[in-house]
Order: structure tokens, then sequence, then C-alpha cells
């Protein structure tokens, strides 16, 4: 199949490239080219401007940065749908607005195209590995149809209802991880400062009902003080922000959420936007007086 | 061998009756008799006092409700630290406070016992199938003595550390169970309100980042409207008090925690402190201007 691929960065190009390896004809664009540059040696054709690629792709896939990213992507008038032979179905897989994904369904379906949104959790190793669970709001024909392009890409590929049910389904995961994320944080700093073996406790609490992904794998690395992103705290601002707009918008009060997001805000504000998930820690070792980095104890 | 067991609840009772079981000479004081009538049919003594039961026993345990019930059963006028013949170990299960644990340890050593803390998670079910986590605070000689008696209660039996480790490790499994139990509630509500079906939210976030035991486990539970007790509200928001005091002494600030324990206590003010832990949702519903109920509706 022809597909056109938009976004060619940390999660998109490896993303692609599983596309390419399938066997298929893949046209890539990106803002800038030079991140697209192993796929091109690796025969993807390079496109000067989503419109190009669309021109030239039955389907088109993208995973870009922001909301704004998506909206100058599909509706700019550079984007997809300004093309003058559109593709049949476009795939959005950035985390982005559940409104904007319906808008975009709203405007494709105008011009013929079906928009699907299919946003992704698993973070670059799932991206590499294609092992990503892929949520996916829209029509259920056009789902049917990119489903097994999908399958190249993760374990785990979901029809979860109409145009922004993906992105709904992506603001789940993400409260969910907030929750957690404060959890393990407290814990962690709870048994240092009650003069427990950290490690000692994660092996021992993560074997009933506190377990989660969270404290299992995130919760060694607060311990080794090792920040280096799985998925990024500036990452993790904008979805958490999203899904209370979104909350907000539908007038359901989400109070730990919120706590959660203005944490990470404070990670932010200290310098560490472009650190893992895990350095929630820092806002609540500095909020109780702590350094913020403290190699070896949580 | 000769053991005193205190305490015959949901919990105790089915713990005792795996000693019994074992091959142990049990006996049991309880303070309602009926409780430990089930214990008394199978083989176990009746004992008038902690006081007289210890007097019996080479080891005791213990298993009540609340630290002032820790207390009066150990430091008590008929209490096991008054008998005349004491046990050479005892060892205390209840969930409750570090620094009562270390004030028993050193009250039991000036008698020539050694006093154990050794919290437990996995409520009645692990209880009743001898699966429980077991955190276990105190002298190792002794954890190494009582070992493979508690080996018939749970299928983890791990030493934290001095007294007060176990009760630490098991606030360490409160904080955590706190931060994953909000998470939950608020995604689940984020799905009903947004239009998804939540069954299937589930089965799709629970595979990666944002999966816990709580997530699959109660989950489920709150969207059939279920909240009888798997373990009880009113009894979390006793281990979330005690963590939340002995965080403060420590001088240790948990917003997270802090949250979670203010909206449990609504929920019990709402009148359900004797359902689950899953009730949380009600008092974000109810927040929400929702009905606390509503059966298959997270």
């Amino acid at each position: 199949m022809r597909i056109g691929w938009i976004g060619t960065g940390i999660m998109g190009a490896p993303m692609a490239g599983h596309l390419l390896q399938g066997g298929h004809t893949l046209g890539v664009f990106n803002r800038s080219r030079e991140k697209a540059s192993g796929l091109i040696a690796g025969g993807a054709a390079w496109y000067d401007s989503p419109r190009a690629l669309a021109e030239a792709s039955e389907v088109v896939f993208s995973i870009v940065g922001h909301p704004r990213d998506v909206e100058a992507v599909y509706l700019g008038p550079e984007g997809v749908l300004a093309a003058a032979r559109r593709p049949g179905v476009v795939v959005d897989m950035t985390t982005s607005q559940p409104a904007l994904a319906r808008r975009l369904a709203a405007a494709a379906a105008e011009r013929g195209v079906t928009s699907l949104d299919a946003p992704v959790s698993g973070g670059d190793i799932g991206a590499r590995k294609a092992t990503l669970v892929i949520m996916v709001g829209g029509d259920r024909g056009a789902f049917d149809q990119v489903s097994p392009l999908l399958g190249l890409l993760g374990r785990t590929v979901a029809h979860m209802g109409p145009a922004g049910a993906g992105q709904h389904t992506k603001m789940c995961n993400q409260i969910l991880i907030a929750g957690t994320m404060i959890g393990v944080c407290e814990a962690l700093l709870y048994a240092s400062r009650a003069g427990l073996d950290a490690a000692g406790v994660i092996d021992v609490v993560s074997q009933g009902a506190a377990g989660s992904w969270a404290i299992s794998n995130l919760g060694p690395r607060m311990i080794a003080g090792d920040f280096t992103p799985g998925f990024m705290v500036e990452h993790f601002i904008k979805d958490m922000g999203i899904a209370l707009a979104e909350a907000g918008a539908m007038g359901l009060a989400l109070p730990g959420l919120a706590l959660v997001h203005q944490l990470y805000l404070a990670v932010q504000a200290q310098g560490g936007g472009r650190l893992g998930t895990q350095a929630l820690l820092r806002a609540l070792r500095t909020l109780n007086g702590l350094p913020a980095d403290n190699p070896g104890v949580p």
C-alpha cells in the first residue's frame, strides 16, 4: 500500500520503519528533514509538504507534537486535506484533544476522507519494539481497513468508539498514571525517611494490592536517581492539561489529577521538563526541603 | 508448638485456623467469644484474658482492630506482658503505629520477651487462602524463629528491619494504594462521562504503563456498582491516618495521601465506612453532582 507518514521523531521514525519493513511504499514528511534521513536511506520518499505527501498516498499517518501541529498538518494551507487528490483514510496518532479529533473527522468527511484518532501508549521502547497499545476512535469500517497496518506498530489495536474516543481513552490512561505516580513517589519518600530499604519495600509491596507497572518499573529508577526519560515530563504535562480541560468542559472535577498536574508543573519550573515522568519525585523532594537530586536515596 | 492467638475476626480466624491445621497446639482469646467458636470446635482452647493465654503459650500472635486495642492486649493489666510465665516471642499483626511497635518492643524486652510487628496485606481472601504478604519488623533471630509459622499464613514473609519497620512498610503499601485508587476512580469517571465503554477502557489501559492491581481488580467492581468490602473504607482511613501522622512526625508532607484521605472521610461521612475501598468512587461521584450509586455506570 502507498502510505504517507508525517512526523519522524522519537516515536514516529521507528513506527514508520515497521511499515517500510512490512513491504509498504512509504512517503515521509517532517518539519526537519534530517530526522527522516534514516527512513529515506531505507527507501522512503521525501515530500516537501503534508499536502504533497497526501497526494501520493492511500493512507496517511501522523504523530507530531501538539494539537496545534496536528491542526497545521491537516487543516493548514499546505495540509493533508488541501490535497487535490486525497487519501481514503488518515490516522492521527498524536496524543491530542478529543474535540480536535472530532473536528478533524468532520472536516475530513466533507472532503470524502475518513479520519481516525489513534493515540498510543508504550513510549519510545514500545515504538521500537512494535509493542504499543493503540487506542482508536472513528469510523469502524476505516478502522478495519487500517487495522493490519496498525498491527505492524503495536501488540494491541482497539477500537474504542466514534471520533475522539481514542483520545478520550488515552486521557483515561494518563489519569491513571497520574494517580499511580504520586502514590509511588510519596511511598518511596516515606520509605526513605522511615529508614527502610526502598528496594526491599518495592519487592514486597509490589506483590499485592499496591502493585502497579509504575512501582515495578519506575520505582527502581527513582531509587537510583535515574531520571532519563522513557516518557517526558513536558509531554505528560501537555496530556494532563488536555485531560483537565476536557474534563472541565464536561463539568467534571478531578482533584487528584489537578494536584498531580500542579506538581509536574513544579518539576518543569525547576528545569526538569525533559526528564522522565519519574522525576515527579523531584517536586516532592523539594517540597519537603530536600535537594531535588540525591542518587541512591528516594 | 504451643501458640496463643488474640483476635479471631475476619482476618484472625482463618489465619489461626492455618496454624491449627499445621499441627500446632492453639489457644485463643477474643473480645467476643462467639467469634472464636469455629476455632474452639476445631480443637483450640479458650482463655479468658490475653494474660492467661500468654502463660500457656510459647509464641503469641495478635491481630486486632486499632492501636488502642494493641496497647490493651499487650500492656493492659490483663495483657500479655502481665503474664507470670511469658512467651518467648510475641507477634502483632495488626496494622498499627510504627511508634507503638517500637514502644511494645522495648516494653517486651524489659520482660525478656521479643516483640515483632508483622502487618499483612492481602485482605480476608489472602487470610483464607494463606496468600498474605507479611511485612516484619524487629529482631532478626526472633524473625527466623517464627518464620515457619508465618509461612503457614502467607506466600511472602519479609524481614524489613528493626521494630516498627514492618508497620512502616505497610504504610508505604497504603500510600501506594491511595494514589492508585484516586487515579482509578477519576479515570473511570472520565471514561463514563466521555461516553466510553469503561470495561473496554480497563481492558486496554491495564496492559501498559497505566496498569495496576487496583484497575484490574477493583475497576470492574466499580463499574458493576459492587462496593462490598475486600478491604473496608473505615480500616483504610485508620491506616492513612497513621501514615499521615507518622509522616507529619517525620516532617514529611504527602499532599496526595492527604487529599485521598479527605475523600475517604467523605465516603465515610456519606455512610460508606463499611463498604470496600473501591467506594472512593462514591465521593468523586457526589463531588461531581452525581448520585453516589448508579450500578453499571462508573
